[in-house]
């Protein structure tokens, strides 16, 4: 956290005035940076390689939208109001905290009730009686015109991938399976925001849904291609590794087709650099699962807060494209091969936020020996690819090092750097994650060569400036 | 716009609800993809080039901000009401078109009452009296947490970096002039939202703040590289074409600090296909200025809807943060060599959409001679970068085929497309304006090459395979 807010990686969001809230973080330059290249590297693993289709919608959407979805009477926390000083709670957490009874969020409010009588819990705050359990609907409302219509802005990007899959289907020559991608902006508002990115009430999603023809969920071309690759499943308490084939053989997984995005899910962390070893898909019990689903895998990762949800895949079955059929009249059957059919849906609901989160986590190393804190990202995510530096800046060799960072500057993300004795300059680096370092040193002058510094093994070689362009690049390139 | 809506450029939000609302519009996948990539010529041509830090900052913040930006009090609409329908318009708007009368839309509220009043202006809808003037705010509010604090959706994202101005410039080590950009989405509650992308309820802007010290203005080492590039001004009717140098020593702008700016925007622009020749930089009479801008010019391009401005640079001395000192106390002042100074804001203000659609207007050819309609776009902003096409699909052309795609998917954005006569896919290629397309033949199973057709020339050559990832991605890299 001290890394992330000194570094500018991430921080409180109108942090300068009283009226700030919680739930609200900017991404400085480093943080940003690491999320633009997160998103490419989906882009790449996810959507470009699956033939997928991005869009990106508005984030204010009508009424009507979430009237079909349900969201206007499901999406609800359930909380409770202290009648002393007035603190609202999460009724479920609360009653967790207090009491050790876990009630599922989407349960009955009289359950709530009980359970704070029987355990005579009360305010954590100030002591006082707790109000009764009520709903509380998480979407944040707003007014359009002068009149004030009613709309809101979207809890999930993937509503909008509903809402317009007649268009991009036909306008798109679409072909089941299709996947259609969203990243973006989402809004919740959160009753207890957790502390930086992991419960946001504005937060950043990458969303995939995959539109089949459930007839057809064991008749997938592609799943050769992944039939090999480990996932980590967990149906019971402990995460067991096994093939995308054996998953399926095994009833783990119910289908080849989900079992394939498991598989590209599973092949896309690897590459973000996060430990796999550490991670799972849990499949989620009946109490656990979104009111949508039919069946439901989180995929978790283990970090010092816990075990933190990634990512959340939902086999959400006809629910979406029949809710929004029915509301809006419009046609939502598509044709596949000679058989017309309303599609389910595969979804790949992504946190980017947590995900960036845990990328940094699984990143750091406290380098003792060396008496530095390492951030060993994969080079092609770090937010500054590459540092230049003079060794010092007098006898031209300011002039010399200027000259080969504009060189790289529009080409790669490059950081000049000239004050400052070079150790600590490197060190700073280390911090932030640049996996290679340039320095301008007097024999550049001489034969044209400055020396090249890697940031996990430290070990400098030389290369001649004609080559550092190409060698810079080549060694950012996303895989 | 029938292109954009059939091609997948962008189309209205929540189309299938009866209920949605006006000034609200999707990106389609091809609408996207040119939106990212101009975003990224954006990034390397301003943001990366002149060294500048770019953040992502919440879209909703605190009523404070906007107490102290002056929005709350100022950022309004003069509006009218129709005593009869209960329609709604913008006041000035309304009096132009009804009475050829020019009120500046800041002007006050009896002025308009008086316009309708002595010209006898009534409801365009129904012929009935209008009611009296009054203001309307075009900020979204809404309220945070189960008490439902105040807060709003920005109306521009330049607010972030003022207020993480003081964090930013400490954490990054920031020296004048600094320039802090973002891009993203802003909000305004507009009364008459134009057709498609030109007037947004919810919009994308990408902007640069660069914080300097205004006793330097004169003084600035990098001015010598943009001196000689010709920018197009106009202070009078006309548009005259001058250099930077020029402009600053005829006065036409105040300071070569402005002026660097203006030609680096020029040079942007100039990149991304638009044709400079129908472009202005239009300096604002102290009537049209924003309330917060000293000095104005606005980028306008001639369009089919007649002169559209895409970017509006202000130089807004030290309004901003000296508003945000004031109300936060916080310190703003930060030092410049041995002074202390509070830093002066000159901005150059983006419209993303605008400019998107202004790309397109520019680029569309209607090539009659070859009976086809092409949108000629650069290819490093082709939403698809080639087209990989089977001049049959038997034959092993098929596969073939496919491999080619499959070994540039993840690298380029490619198309694969099998189906239909081969001059109708070139034509459909043509009009989402991709540059290249490669086809695979008898003769690629025989001798290992494909033909490479490019759009503009529609001339073709054979290249060998091997050649084929060097040179699409060679050809579609950025400038
Ligand atoms: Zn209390
Ligand atoms: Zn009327």
């Amino acid at each position: 956290m001290k890394l992330a807010l000194e570094r500018g990686f991430y921080f409180p969001s109108c942090e300068i005035y009283s009226d700030s809230q919680a739930g609200f973080w900017e991404y400085g330059p480093t943080g940003l940076s690491l999320k633009n290249k997160f998103l490419e590297l989906w882009r790449r693993e996810l959507v470009r390689r699956d033939q997928m289709i991005e869009i990106d919608g508005s984030q204010i959407m009508s009424r009507s939208v979430f009237e079909a979805s349900g969201h206007l009477e499901s999406f609800a926390d359930p909380i409770v109001k202290c009648t002393g000083c007035g603190a609202t709670f999460r009724a479920d957490r609360m009653i967790s905290e207090a009491g050790g009874l876990e009630i599922p969020e989407n349960a009955g409010l009289e359950e709530f009730d009980q359970a704070i009588l029987q355990n005579g819990i009360r305010c954590a705050k100030c002591g006082h009686d707790l109000g009764p359990a009520r709903r509380f609907n998480m979407m944040f409302r707003v007014g359009i015109g002068p009149d004030g219509e009613e709309a809101y802005l979207r809890p999930e990007t993937c509503q909008s991938i509903f809402v317009d899959f007649p268009r991009i289907f036909k306008t798109m020559r679409g072909r089941l399976p299709l996947g259609i991608a969203q990243a973006g902006k989402s809004f919740r508002n959160e009753i207890s925001p957790r502390q930086s990115l992991l419960r946001l009430r504005e937060f950043y999603q990458a969303e995939i849904e995959v539109f089949c023809n459930p007839a057809n969920l064991n008749d997938l071309e592609k799943f050769a291609r992944l039939q090999d690759t480990v996932i980590r499943i967990q149906t019971g308490t402990e995460p067991k590794a096994m093939t995308c084939r054996e998953a399926v053989q095994s009833g783990a997984v119910p289908s080849e087709f989900v079992a394939y995005y498991l598989g590209m899910l599973a092949e896309f962390y690897q590459k973000t650099g996060i430990d796999m070893e550490r991670s799972r898909f849990r499949r989620l019990g009946d109490k656990e699962k979104a009111f949508y689903a039919e069946a439901a895998f989180d995929f978790e990762v283990e970090t010092t807060t816990g075990w933190l949800e990634l990512v959340a895949c939902n086999y959400r079955s006809d629910y979406d494209l029949g809710c929004h059929a029915r509301k809006s009249k419009e046609k939502f059957e598509v044709m596949d091969g000679d058989q017309k059919v309303l599609p389910h849906v595969f979804e790949i609901s992504m946190g980017i936020d947590r995900s960036l989160y845990t990328i940094l986590e699984h990143s750091l190393r406290d380098d003792r020996e060396n008496e530095r804190t390492v951030l060993s990202i994969v080079p092609y995510l770090a937010p500054v690819h590459v540092g230049v530096l003079s060794l010092v800046k007098k006898g031209g060799l300011r002039e010399k090092t200027d000259e080969v960072f504009d060189s790289l500057k529009t080409k790669v993300d490059a950081f000049l750097d000239h004050s400052g004795a070079i150790g600590r300059r490197y060190r700073r680096l280390d911090e932030i994650g640049v996996p290679y370092a340039l320095t301008v040193d007097h024999q550049t002058l001489e034969d044209g060569t400055v020396t090249i510094r890697e940031r996990d093994s430290m070990e400098q070689r030389r290369i001649r400036l004609a080559d550092v362009t190409g060698e810079i690049t080549g060694l950012v390139s996303f895989p």
